[in-house]
């Protein structure tokens, strides 16, 4: 740990049959997730990844190909992230096949964004575009027609999620956030985190929710609303953020410099509760994050607790 | 992490029906174990554990009650060992309970045992007594008579084991070892892995194997040689390192204020190969660790690769 700086360290589980299914994504798919979803973690704490160590139970009937391609997910994630996979522990499993990541990373002392620290008043940003790995993974399920160009993206989306390591920095290096997390419940889910670990409510602008045009045109062939897809839909390892109305200059000039950053809402005091603006209407904001330990069922979307 | 010191940082995974079994073990154990087994890492690179991440899949039929008694030994073992649960996550299972931790530790700045530092003419220790947690595990499983005072020391090592952080500590406070490891898998298993990252080979002393009064009469019982389960048994979770010759009164002084230390043979060439000397003759060191792959039934006795 370099000094001046702080320590972070994170881990996060996938289960087989839960997290992922060998019938929707590959072994080398699978592994580059794993990684993923503990650099989003990162990410959301605005810091650098450095270590990872990794767990895995092997189911008995697992061979060694898959194995390797497993690893190969995982190194590629590590390399694109710039952390280095030093380590590990594989034990045979009577169930499912389980990979558990620890990673380890840095941050400026002090600096780490957290999820306590969203005042009312506060801008409520999220990353990118939301409900993607949602609809990517529906389409690797359902027989759902959409432009092969879509089709494409919202798989990639699902499959190879990027953990947004260089916005988190970029937001602690201009001090421009009060918190942070990242999407992988989904939108609904994730931000009820933020608030009850801030003590405040939030409103939440339905229609400023940022929505691609592949998830829009799933949208349209499933009969769903975007916007729904967008609230719901996990796993987009997005981040979401909170910071002072005088940072919106800065934090546009942030945006243009690549990922798109939007603004959907704004945090209000806790007796206001969690409520969405739809069109003219104020409504409770609906829990519609898939719990894994509700859903149960193979294969759906879920959040992580 | 202080300035002056490097991080450490491990990774062990436990599965039910392959690393422990709920009709031997409490929840609460099962927990505290699971803390142990990372704690013996930090303990033979010579660390002090300082922060714990947990992952785990509970299976749905798993309830509350279990859990908290889980966290509950979690908690004790960081306790005891001065570490801190800084956090984790909870996912379903579909297969049986998975525990994985990831521990940080600290050491001071190069001086942290690797398995890779044993040289020939070296002296090779142990700490403790080997074979109490094999002989425990079998006194669970099956109707074999020995004193109650015996019985509950072995089962005790069993269930819960101690890392050996102090005497880990020690030995990199003085600079006395060479190389170490921890036994998880066992003493014939464990030192192939020293001697396979430090290209050496070695000699072990059947006879000065340490085995305690518990162990001679479980093994006086079941028909074993104690030696036997002393090269096999897994789990004990004490310390094999490896020290200069010019070092032999300082490790005494060092066993003198505690843990009872005992030299049990010596590190050879490569050339020489992994022998163990049985009286008078000299033979292939037999590979009876227990390896969880090949056993494959629950309950077994098994290794971590």
């Amino acid at each position: 740990v370099p000094p001046g700086h702080d320590l972070l360290l994170t881990t996060d589980l996938l289960t087989e049959g839960i997290h992922f299914d060998t019938a929707t994504a590959s072994w080398r798919d699978i592994g580059y997730k794993a990684a993923v979803s503990n650099f989003s973690d990162i990410a959301a704490m605005g810091g650098r990844a450095r270590h990872v160590v990794v767990s895995i139970a092997l189911p008995p009937d697992m061979d060694q190909d898959a194995v390797f391609a497993l690893y190969a997910g995982l190194a590629e994630a590590c390399r694109r992230a710039g952390a280095v996979l030093v380590g590990g522990d594989t034990s045979a499993s009577r169930g499912g096949l389980f990979i558990s990541l620890a990673v380890t990373g840095v941050v400026r002392s002090g600096r780490a964004l957290r999820r306590d620290g969203a005042r009312a008043g506060n801008d409520l940003y999220v990353t990118g575009t939301l409900g993607d790995a949602a609809a990517g993974l529906a389409l690797l399920r359902r027989s759902v027609f959409v432009r092969p160009a879509h089709r494409h993206i919202l798989i990639g989306r699902h499959l190879r999620p990027s953990a947004r390591l260089d916005i988190g920095q970029r937001l602690v290096r201009n001090r421009l956030a009060t918190a942070a997390i990242d999407l992988s419940d989904g939108l609904s889910g994730d931000v009820r985190h933020v608030c009850r670990a801030s003590g405040v409510g939030v409103e939440i602008e339905l229609d400023a929710l940022p929505v691609s045009a592949a998830t829009r045109a799933y949208a349209a062939a499933a009969g769903l609303r975007p916007a729904e897809l967008a609230l719901a839909g996990g796993e987009d390892y997005e981040l979401l953020f909170t910071a002072r109305p005088r940072h919106r200059m800065a934090l546009e000039r942030l945006a243009g410099r690549g990922l798109k950053i939007t603004r959907i809402g704004v945090i209000r005091p806790r007796a206001f509760g969690l409520k969405l603006r739809d069109g003219g209407a104020l409504r409770p904001l609906p829990l519609i994050s898939y719990e894994h330990f509700r859903s149960g069922r193979a294969g759906q979307p879920r959040g992580r607790r």
